[in-house]
């Protein structure tokens, strides 16, 4: 039954600390506000916000800042001057991690979502478990001490890796990586974080990540395509990301099994003979023959395309995005881009936008961030969390 | 900014008397209620109880119960009895429905949903959008008439139809009706009606009637596909109906083009020359043919089920969901559900649940009937709508 009266004292404080703090954050690289612009932009009473301040900077998300110079002697003239806060943006930070077939990546932000520093590892497609997870580990160390950041410091850290992954970051089925279907990977990464790991399917955290920051700002309703040997998709609806009932929304290489032979390792061989199913730089070679004009290479990307284009299509008819983002391989891709765009024009009732991802390489651990920055604002600045 | 004071009074007494109506509502066919239990159940005073009633009353959406019989005897013996009030169910009328290629339907209901009557009527595939209208309306008189209920008692009609639907109820490409594509549907309907007239896919609404009463209660994450020789599918995500950005979301029927020859009317063919698209009649025959034991029709039907695999798969890949429904043609879907569980089985990560509609022919107007109720509770029972 909705019924305004009865208040609950706390969740009222915890209201006005969320409001304070917002306008902290939202200036945050503007001059620092005194406790009567915070009352203004708050319609808060004064004694209320101060009340609040006090808290926060209690709690290290505020601090009081300096007094600029010359205000000495404003201050010899005009009496005391007004206490101005601003947001702590280094109060704490977030970590996102890419695991990868082939790369670990991972990077590091302040709490207002600016990068303060990257770190990125090659590791081998067939290499076992604890050797990917101890790379991972290498690179998230490497970054920590590179940014003069403490452990203790991370709020959040998302992960983004191939595979169907449960609410718990248990990987309930990931075929790229060796040892992976099965492996809980949540639980394993948080015996060395003393903060929320979350742990996300990697085109689920790439399409994330060009929402925020690539080729999907401003859209609501978007598609993200890794292709790859093993092509994976992520879908955001309404500005959501869509994960399915059982978290295996957008896992479309099956759809190539219903094509029994026309698996892209087949399709993209010019010898006849398929290339190694994790092998993507046997395919960035393909693809470089044929923009070099070899007519076999040509005719293996033509195949290639035509079943990305079905592949791409069955996502557009079932979910009809505003935008699909095509990404994934580091180079090659804008070949892919012209056909792809002709053919959905065809078969499509409502075709798409198409854009290659802006992010790149950089898509998963960026989105993976994201998903950590979205955790920690959560329990910053949301009401029902407290 | 959240502020908790400052109460609209208009609001207010919206709140309230929503929160009054929804209880006469839950109690609807259960004994009439006092206004000291109105006020017990909503946790409001009883003054504003009775001034809320009142105006309920008035509205013609509540109606004080007669009294019992013997209370004429209690009433000489303690006083006057309480006043007691019930939910008008009869206050208004929702209407559904369907405009398809061969068949109308429609299908009437009183506030709470209870079945008032149902009408149906043939109507040929070639008929032109004029002729198809006229028939609709000729069935909705006729169900009113039937009824009893008078056309302004009407509170909403949703309608549902075949085709990509816009948000005014044009139908943007509609290629399974003469005449269909670009006709202003929705107008058209509600120059006959003085309420509200929602026009919906016909898969949409197939879904939606499976989740209310059908093969889908229970379930938030559904894909009904209404198998044809256009087929089309509708989903539910989160137990909402994604309509997808254009409204095209679910129009597999273009999957088909990608496998070039492989459109149902040629792949249930048994003589080497096409069904007529439209003929779902001769598709009954060939189902009955090969459950008869007759060769030719039994390899049609195969490759037809092979087809319907995947297509199906392409969705559930794409969504993910709990359960996938099939409807569509009245007959001969039995058989079609087993090797569809099985095939599924094989190529989806996470296999739905398959279930055939228990709704069958009633889906369509069934789920557009919801849809009109939906948005007369959204009138009625929604504090935003004031």
């Amino acid at each position: 039954m909705a019924r305004l009266s009865g208040r609950d004292p706390s969740l009222l404080r915890r209201i006005n600390s969320t409001a304070v703090l917002r306008v902290l954050r939202s200036q945050f690289g503007r001059p620092p506000l005194t406790l009567t612009d915070l009352a203004h932009a708050t319609e808060l009473s004064r004694p209320t916000v101060e009340g609040v301040v006090e808290g926060l900077v209690d709690a290290g998300l505020a601090a009081e800042a300096e007094e600029e110079p010359g205000s000495a002697a404003q201050h010899a003239r005009r009496g005391r001057p007004a206490r101005r806060f601003r947001f702590r943006a280094e109060a704490g930070y977030a970590l996102g991690v890419e695991v990868g077939s082939h790369r670990i990546a991972a990077v590091l932000s302040d709490l207002t979502g600016r990068t303060t520093g990257t770190a990125a590892r090659e590791v081998g497609e067939g290499a076992p478990e604890d050797q990917r997870l101890a790379e991972a580990h290498g690179a998230v160390d490497e970054l920590l001490e590179s940014s003069g950041v403490r452990r203790e410091s991370l709020r959040a850290v998302g992960v983004g890796t191939p595979g169907i992954v449960e609410a718990d970051g248990t990987v309930r089925l990931g075929t790229a990586l060796p040892g992976w279907t099965g492996l809980p990977l949540g639980e394993r990464l948080r015996e060395r974080f003393c903060c929320p790991v979350l742990v996300e399917n990697d085109a689920n955290a790439g399409v994330v990540a060009e929402r925020w920051k690539g080729a999907a700002v401003g859209a609501e309703d978007v598609v993200m395509v890794l292709i790859g040997l093993s092509p994976g998709a992520g879908s955001l609806i309404g500005g959501r990301l869509h994960r399915g009932f059982g978290g295996a929304a957008g896992e479309i290489g099956a759809l190539h099994l219903l094509g029994r032979e026309a698996t892209p390792e087949r399709l993209l061989s010019t010898t006849g003979e398929p290339l190694h199913p994790l092998d993507e730089a046997a395919v960035a070679g393909v693809f470089a023959l044929a923009r070099a004009g070899d007519e076999q290479a040509r005719r293996a990307m033509e195949r290639f395309v035509q079943r990305l284009v079905h592949d791409v299509a069955a996502l557009v008819l079932a979910l009809d995005p505003e935008l699909v983002v095509i990404g994934g391989w580091a180079s090659g891709l804008d070949g892919v881009l012209e056909p792809l765009r002709g053919e959905l024009e065809r078969y499509c009732l409502r075709p798409p936008r198409v854009e290659l991802s802006v992010l790149g390489e950089a898509a998963v651990a960026t989105g993976a961030l994201r998903l950590a920055l979205d955790q920690v604002e959560d329990e910053l600045f949301s009401v029902d969390a407290g």
